[in-house]
């Protein structure tokens, strides 16, 4: 089973401190491993990526990695060649500071775009910074909170596999619908796996887990999902591993998504029954992105019909809606909207409006005609979704 | 020039009244012309359209409409085979009280998804419908009202063609991201015009003008754009109709944008410089449709990286940010933002704001490299969208 709580993983270091990139609070983390890494990772597919996503690229192409740094509060996008110089420049002090190279180091930056990162305030915050290392809980938690922007919380899960242990720490919490990646996550491991061996698990598991959540549609310029192995507790089963490794991915996007910004409520959605994986896909992607779905489950309204609307905008496969059925609500207490046995107007109102009132909603769309289905997650529309980004910067 | 009111056209009347589908605003409404018409619709391509848009369909097969009727508070979507059966009633009645073939009846019904047509309410109201037509200014804004929802206001253009007259009438506001046709619009003329000549021009009229809106990026099951010519003024210059034809759609389009659910402010946004239409267009979408985007402008924050991120998520084309401007407001008091030939931080923030205060906020995104261009039309998000829409149906 996975935890959701630290576990220390041998010859990981960390630090979280604040270094007055914008406020009084946590921006800028670090982690670092006693030896070098066998490392992956799986980036961003926005065509104007951040400055640290190209050199993190770069760094990562043989690899091995052997630290982690990351700031939070500017994201170093659209910051053009200075941006990309400013990285590289971090990642050399880090370098020069733990006494390693400085293409061991990848970089990580969130927070607004557009701006030019501070760095006389990086140059002041990285000196003596090997000191700010450690290997306590306290250490981990503080990078954890160093990395937040508008999450509410800390996101960390832990698990082992045989000897060795993985630690995955990630943020939200807007401008998320991942495309081949993610958000900010690390995972930590010391068990012994190649990075190919930790590349195609990575995609694999991202592909089901980060792949599958939307909190606004909005693709982020600084999705980063990274894993380090640094091999001391020797070889694992990769089976169990990956299967961990997956777990603890569901879980960290899914509480991504349930801390989204503004958001209520967590939504599980699956589509069934469809002709193609693209099919079930894409209408689960419809539903779970519209605005008026997302709206009406913030307000319990059992507004079905947005549902069936949302599933009818997939111009490209025609829906038999004789063959359509929603479920509302998970186990015994589902609730099945059926149009053809039932009279429209006998639709069960009052208790889906029920299950809408859970925080945590579970709806099972089957469209019927086909075996593909798909699973995905995202969150209610709110006021406070407006408040959080309606006046970010000013 | 175009004019913002009604302009009366000869041989067509009008009615508008409260049936008690829902509660006491008008909510049942009528076009009939004293002759057969030509005609010509576009419809949703939505998968699960409603009832009416079945029927309407069938009746324009031939090209010739006499009447129009549509109801608010109920869109008839999702009622299986019996809400065709309802609607093909509905119909029959008018048709019957107006003398005419079922056949020259075109439905149309606007409201909540999956609830069936209160039939009994609506054969009362058909009886004795003959006598609520009317031909005066009056009997035309009860029709305007008749077919709204949650607008806040009627909209209505007219226009002069030679010795002819055009009238539109639309309504919007919410599940808004037309394809191939939109939300509910008549226009009527006595222009004489073949439908195959009505079919073409409305085609490449919809495609920039309701094609190019969105306020919710969610596609209505009941879109539907219809014109009438019933002849009475005799033949016109054709070019002349369209271009009028035209700016009388882009005017309504861009008041069902202006008049989104919760909109405070319309956003006119040009994308030029692309190396094909294809791409100007999904660019322009992304950025449209962005909810980061519209909360910021709804905010006046002049948070443009937001910009880089939604030109950058239209992954099939690569952008080079090193040709990317962005202007904001329009003619002389232009401001650009071009991070090449400045430092980003030497971006004009204030100035900036101060055009997203504005309630008509222009924008243009140079992307560089081809000769492509597309203009679209959106609003801001606001929390009034999401009071609009958490309790639609309770």
């Amino acid at each position: 089973m996975i935890k959701k709580c630290i576990q220390i993983v041998p010859g990981f270091s960390w630090f979280g401190k604040n270094i007055g990139i914008k406020d009084q609070t946590l921006d800028f983390g670090g982690i670092l491993s006693d030896v070098p890494c066998q490392a992956a990772g799986v980036f961003t597919k926005n065509t104007i990526p951040g400055a640290p996503v190209i050199v993190g690229k770069e760094h990562l192409r043989d690899g091995m990695l052997q630290a982690v740094i990351v700031n939070s509060k500017n994201a170093n996008v659209a910051t053009q060649q200075r941006g990309i110089e400013d990285s590289r420049d971090i990642c050399a002090m880090v370098a020069a500071a733990c006494g390693i190279t400085t293409e061991l180091v990848l970089p990580s930056s969130t927070g607004v775009i557009g701006r030019r990162m501070p760095m006389n305030v990086v140059i002041e915050g990285c000196k003596g910074l090997r000191e700010d290392y450690g290997k306590s809980v306290q250490h981990i938690e503080n990078f954890a909170e160093s990395i937040m922007t508008t999450d509410t919380r800390k996101k960390i899960v832990s698990a082992e596999v045989g000897n060795a242990k993985i630690l995955g720490i990630a943020k939200g919490a807007g401008m998320i619908e991942p495309n081949m990646a993610t958000m900010l996550c690390y995972f930590v491991t010391d068990a012994a796996l190649s990075s190919q061996e930790l590349k195609s698990m990575l995609l694999r598991v991202v592909s089901c887990s980060f792949n599958r959540i939307s909190v606004d549609t909005d693709t982020s310029t600084s999705d980063t999902v990274v894993i380090m192995s640094n091999g001391l507790a020797g070889a694992v089963d990769p089976v169990t591993f990956e299967e961990k490794l997956q777990q603890m991915s569901i879980y960290l996007a899914k509480e991504i998504t349930r801390d989204g910004e503004g958001a209520t409520k967590l939504i599980e959605l699956t589509v069934s029954g469809a002709k193609t994986e693209e099919q079930a896909l894409l209408t689960a992607k419809s539903v779970i992105n519209s605005p008026l779905v997302k709206t009406a489950i913030y307000g319990a309204d059992p507004n079905w019909g947005r549902f069936a609307m949302a599933i009818g905008k997939v111009f490209q496969y025609k829906v038999d809606i004789t063959d359509l059925k929603i479920f509302f609500g998970s186990g015994d207490k589902r609730l099945c909207i059926d149009t053809v046995a039932l009279d429209c107007n006998e639709v069960p109102l009052d208790g889906i409006s029920k299950l809408l009132k859970k925080n945590e909603v579970h709806i099972e769309i089957v469209l019927g005609g086909g075996p593909y289905s798909e699973r995905v997650w995202g969150c209610d529309l709110t006021e406070g979704y407006i408040h959080e980004n309606a006046k970010y910067t000013t």
